[in-house]
């Protein structure tokens, strides 16, 4: 039995629940996928700092997967928060949401639009883009102006997100769309029904992906630059 | 039960009979691989000319596919020949294996470099790369100098390749490597273990990506550029 | 006496006319311009489907050309189907209407807009667009959404074509139109004069590069990627 | 009098005195310049993941910096960490010392190579290229193999450097050399000495844009995305 | 005492005191600004063929520059006319005012603005903007449609302005602003301060850069591409 | 009869007879082409520096020719002086040989080679190649060390060039050769006879590419960026 960690990086354990089940509704048998909430950092990751503040906690948990022999994880944050350390900390593949997600919105058509949560962190949705080498497919960055943690309490989430979906993909004249934050990854289905087109969500794109690599056998290249960190004196926090 | 068709587009079956073996190797429960050999074309593909001849033979297998209610398809040959007319035939999801091995390879590392078959399809690698905006992750495409069907024949095909890998790895500064042909398929894990990088074969990626998006409900937008192609007289040839 | 076979890669030989003459109209003398049209494959080119499936027959007639000695080719459709097939058939240059457009464009003025058919097709003008370096100067594709074959028989045709040409440059800000379609090769003039701004059709611009490039004793390079294709055993369609 | 704060985002303070001390050379009347070291974090960063863990000691300098009114700062490793989240919390400008070198750097030639410590940091050199622009000037990236903690320890530092940018510069074909650490700040004349080629340092290119900055009253905008970032439950690690 | 020309060349004296004023009210103790105006050339840069008569006054400038032993200049017309010529003869730093207020701007935010003169000169700007590495920056460049030499005398100048910059970043979605001009030197705080982002000029950017230049002891390389010019015969006009 | 001017910009008369020579040697019946010298600026061009002070020449050229109804002109020098400015004199369409060279040569093959003379003109050969696109077929920038007045009397200077090029090619991996100086117009045949690849001269190149768009009645647009310059005081040198 193989084991892959979705890692919420923030806090919040409501939405680790929601990320997990979603993952755990695509994975094949013979993997067991277990969400795993970050120990410490922000409530919920909608800036740069609070960006900054969650990788020391994911990386965290990353080191206490690796202790325990995990084959897999997932950063379910679409900032894709420490990726490149996660990288370096873990034996087996590591991937981000965003990363998940644009790439298998690439495989389905001409160009994908992004909507995220507040306009503040569309700065860093097009930084991955262009990280990723998918300037080319992403046409569009949008904000629906929910912040994280509304996305499950605001009873009109769904429709807010829809409707800007909606305009996203006639305003960028693009053909899919990209969801720009694990709080959404429950949401693919119904808004893909609605507007007839593919909706990718990042957390079950990242999950299939980390499961098709193990499947490969494929992990980091250790090779050079994700080779395991050296070993170095840390001064903690008081 | 779903279907995935791994079509070989050119007409050697004893290339198809490997490709479907290795596809098979990494399938999950649930889902059911079949190599399918193209039936008009070149014997093998090693010119911008084969390519093109190759085409048709390839869509007349995915209207074949659409009309048995195959799921999703795999084009098992590095050029990704017809990659854009299969998604506008397929109501599922279609991958090209140069597609699907460069992307994966850019989750492994900072950047992988290609070993191919011949010296003149060089360009349609890079071609490709850039298409799918991973330019930046492809360091270099080297040529082994082996014909497509002497990969099975050759006995040293596997010890001149493994050399063409370690040599590029090294003249890229790569940390990755990608096998340029769908008749390599076989030869990843040995010379990954040789080597001590990760090397990524597309026809199990691409089968792998394939299987994702199929348990994600995922499939080529059919929004504008990709949906059917318009109904059209064709005139065919005597 | 030199020829240049300007092909017609669809099956419809009005159309074929109406290249002739535009592409007649240009050449100096001591060159032959002889229209060709496709034996086989799709009535009109509106999908990757169709474009696809003409090559084989645009690439016959490249091979009978060779056969009858002749110097050079130009390939009348916007998609610039199987240009890379075709210069490894032939000896002498072989030019894209597209390709011949953009260039041309790009020396008159600051940046071009296309305006092409159907909206289905603008994502195969951009890739071109990129393909021959000239997303710099491309701003913008833009569709007329009428169909290939009406565009001699639609009376209005031409007005609304017209209309979709200065919206483009009003929206693109563009200073030189490109008339996305070997089916509007005659409306450059009264397009041009309309409108006040350069106006180019891809037949003449490609007919008038090749003969230049035969003028100049160029043709394409046989020296790797574009040799001769190796011969192969090919299984032909029954 | 307007105040500076350099912050060495390691732990090592005799570093931090190299850098203060480089930057007070170059300061105009009017500025104090201080090295502030980072109070958590690894002593040296070689490896994203010491980069990711250097970040919240930064992120709390600044934070200190700011309740006490500093007017700008500069973080001195060539990594630039936690450069997107320093300019949310500063009202002032921040600048990362490779960004500084970078810009720096692309006024005084073609093209400049950068020499860093150890190869597995190249990586994110090229990252930070890219991402400030300036991949089209940063013609190579070279690692002198000496850990950072030993550029003021190992007496042929300073050789092995300067043998290292020569090569650089005649590999590349650059006219200017970016050393890629803060530790070889001091190393800027006698190398560029010895070379004939200008040799850019971070942290005094860094101290001086920032102080330029101050000058014309500029800092980073807080528009939208580096607006300070919204009031968030943190949970601190045990 | 160090010595900095800002060279203005358009043949306006007006505004050469508007731009040496401004540069002036920026410099640190211990270095001259100099105002210079070009003896030969147009009364105002508004067009290509403005700006290539304008360079042999401006060389002709640093070339008396250099004998009386300048240490550093600006080219103080956002066209940055001569900017590689000036390089070559001059020892030390040049500047352009559009280089260095581009990089300057991105020092600031996610993206800025342009605002220049006249519409002609946007294709200029973007042109600096690519070969700066900016063009990632840069999301627009805006004219307000007012010739130079009226930027002093037209009363409405500063209003309409100020009312094209509060568009561009509104429709940009950029959070700095660039004034492309260096006739709207003087402009810079107040429509900052009406705006409330950071507005960029690029005289006082360029000077301090090119004093902070100085500082380190930086002038361009002359290993290659930017040594002195080969003596040479010259025709002079009649 | 039409007429198209190919300027020399720099002074030196034996250099425009081989120019002119070529030009002819290339022509239609009913197109005229005159060889032109400039009258004012260096002998030869080979810096920055001269070929910012060869633009007023050039210029003057051009005013004459439009005075005297030329149709198109051709600026025969690889750097492309005053392009910008020229078009926005001319009615006609104006081609530089760096321009028409490098977009030639991008249609016979994968990539090419630039031979040039002095190793300081390569950045400049570069810069052309990312303003029109053709940095991606730009392979390589290569310096035969001759000056351009010795092109003519080194009785060695073919045999120099010819290995120049063919190293080229063979570090490059290209397969076009582009001759990047307009006194090397008169070298192309026998070199490409010796190497057996295309070899491209701009001279030629951009005749044809002149004559092509006057047939077409195609000139620079003057919507916008490329009018006539507005009329401005010029002081004159004195």
């Amino acid at each position: 039995m193989r084991t892959i960690w979705v890692i919420n990086p923030n806090t919040t354990e409501a939405m680790t629940a929601t990320i997990e089940q979603c993952a755990r509704a695509v994975i094949a048998p013979g993997t067991t996928v277990t969400g795993v909430t970050s120990e410490i950092g922000p409530a919920s990751i909608e800036s740069h700092y609070d960006e900054a503040m969650a990788v020391p906690g994911l990386l965290r948990a990353i080191a206490r997967g690796e202790a325990e022999g995990v084959d897999g994880y997932v950063i379910a944050c679409f900032g894709d928060p420490g990726l490149d350390a996660a990288r370096e900390l873990a034996a087996g593949p590591v991937l981000g949401i965003a990363e998940a997600a644009m790439h298998t919105a690439s495989h389905l058509g001409r160009g994908f639009s992004v909507v995220t949560t507040l306009a503040r962190t569309m700065g860093r949705a097009w930084d991955l883009a262009n990280h990723y080498g998918m300037q080319r497919f992403c046409r569009g960055v949008h904000a629906c102006d929910i912040p994280v943690l509304n996305l499950e309490t605001d009873p009109d989430a769904r429709k807010v997100i829809t409707e800007a979906c909606r305009d996203a993909i006639e305003e960028d004249g693009s053909d899919v769309v990209v969801l720009g934050c694990a709080g959404m990854a429950s949401m693919c289905a119904p808004i893909s029904a609605e507007l007839g087109v593919p909706v990718v969500d990042g957390v079950t794109a990242a999950t299939l992906t980390v499961q098709s690599l193990i499947t490969m056998g494929l992990g980091t290249s250790k090779r050079l630059e994700f080779a395991a960190p050296p070993p170095k004196d840390y001064t903690t926090g008081g």
